[in-house]
């Protein structure tokens, strides 16, 4: 790292959202700060990436002497975009904090927030993701014992990253607070659970007389050690090294390729 | 599995696309299929869930018998509502045919086709996504020895999965085409690869003057045995295994959780 270390401050509820500031303030000492997010929220958004419509940039003010710049795209967009018009080469992004937190794979796969970590991982730059267990900003903007205990945590966190680098293996550390967060608060390194929510689908009329679906999820049962477990039942916070490979360990591989195998040589007796 | 199994036919591209058409006359005998897809393309979505806003389900059409319903969501939310409104439970979920393929795990995390094949695995229900390296559904539509082969090996692959189950530790059977597919065009099962581009921006101007972004990618540096290069270099069908975990193996974790249980005894200190 060759002076001032570079941090990209994103995340994907959207530049208005408290938790973006509270993650500008956590990192604003720690280097050269560079902060762009998109226009409005795009949480429903998960991993995805804009690639059949230009994009644009646009600066809409400054926090202190930075200037704070939108996107028109999802928060995976971000880090290719930051790389293009703000800088060639990051030290770490952060992302978040973002509004509810985000456990379990289930969760994960479907955030933006992790979008951006994800994109960051992916273009080797070190990332970390950051989301509080509350439904709403204002619970956050009114609890200045949390507020200030989450931005002391984040900068721990993104200190620690720039000087140690993530471990061996990780791409991602994802950070999820309780929804108050005190002197007395744990800290605990959690794995991350597979599903939080038992989805659920709703049906119900619209104003208009017109069937309309809405999912929502009922938490799931909560095994402890993870990620879900730590954060809503523990009440603590939980740090979640995240490794992107989907790909079976080598010790199963052998086996699930000799079964395979079998139906890759049916799939070639029926091609014609 | 009691009676006709039901199988779920679902894409990204949305019901108009040839492929979702394929993969139903393809999987059309070996069941009761239902058709459930997006309203128009919703491949920027990646693997997002909607759940901020109201999702409807309308009945455009048949075919042959078979009623066709599209929504307003995104691939993710697909299984949901067709748990809620089509089915209780289904056999299989089979997602596709996607216009270009889904290799790399870059390309995977940002893909609508293997975002309902997700939520199906979550569900625990099994599912084969299936794409094509094409980049316009006309070269399908015009080329009648790939679509019969595709027809053929996607039928097999969703006959087999009925038959079998998935292959004990494997959420997804992803299934990627080449270009063309003859009767000397090779099956192999293969590792999913990280990256498949390295991701590019271009900036230009729009008709009115403004600076416009475009996301890109140039094709990264292939190695053997992954999907991409099965795909792009060998020219064969790649079968490829997901397991559906960002959790590191068991026998990286230990010197992991060391190495983070100092961050969080760091952590616990910082808090006020």
């Amino acid at each position: 790292m060759s002076g001032e270390p570079r941090i990209l401050v994103t995340n994907d509820d959207g530049v208005h959202s408290t938790g973006l500031r509270l993650l500008y303030e956590a990192v604003k000492p720690l280097g050269r700060v560079y902060v762009l997010a998109p226009e409005a929220s795009r949480s429903a958004c998960g991993l995805g990436l804009t690639l059949n419509q230009p994009l644009r940039i646009t600066r809409i003010g400054f926090w202190d002497n930075t200037p704070v710049y939108v996107t028109n795209g999802v928060p995976g967009d971000v880090v290719y975009l930051a790389l293009e018009a703000l800088s060639p080469h990051f030290d770490l992004v952060v992302s978040g904090i973002n509004i509810g937190d985000n456990t379990s794979l289930q969760a994960v796969l479907a955030s933006g927030t992790i979008g951006a970590a994800v994109q960051a991982a992916l273009a080797n730059i070190p990332a970390a993701s950051f989301s509080i267990d509350i439904t709403d900003a204002t619970e956050l903007e009114e609890d200045r014992e949390t507020w200030n205990n989450v931005l002391r945590v984040a900068r721990t966190v993104a200190l620690w990253i720039l000087q140690h680098g993530l471990p061996q293996g990780v791409d991602i550390l994802n950070i999820n607070f309780p929804r108050h967060v005190n002197s007395s608060t744990r800290v605990k390194v959690a794995t991350m659970a597979r599903t939080k929510f038992t989805q659920k689908v709703t049906s119900s009329m619209d104003p208009w007389g017109r069937k309309i679906y809405w999912l929502y999820g009922s938490m799931t049962s909560l095994e402890p050690g993870t990620d879900v477990y730590t954060v809503h039942v523990e009440k603590a916070i939980a740090l979640t090294p995240l490794t992107l490979d989907f790909n079976m360990h080598k010790s199963s591989w052998e086996t699930v390729e000799t079964v395979l195998d079998s139906l890759a040589k049916l799939l070639e007796k029926s091609l014609k």
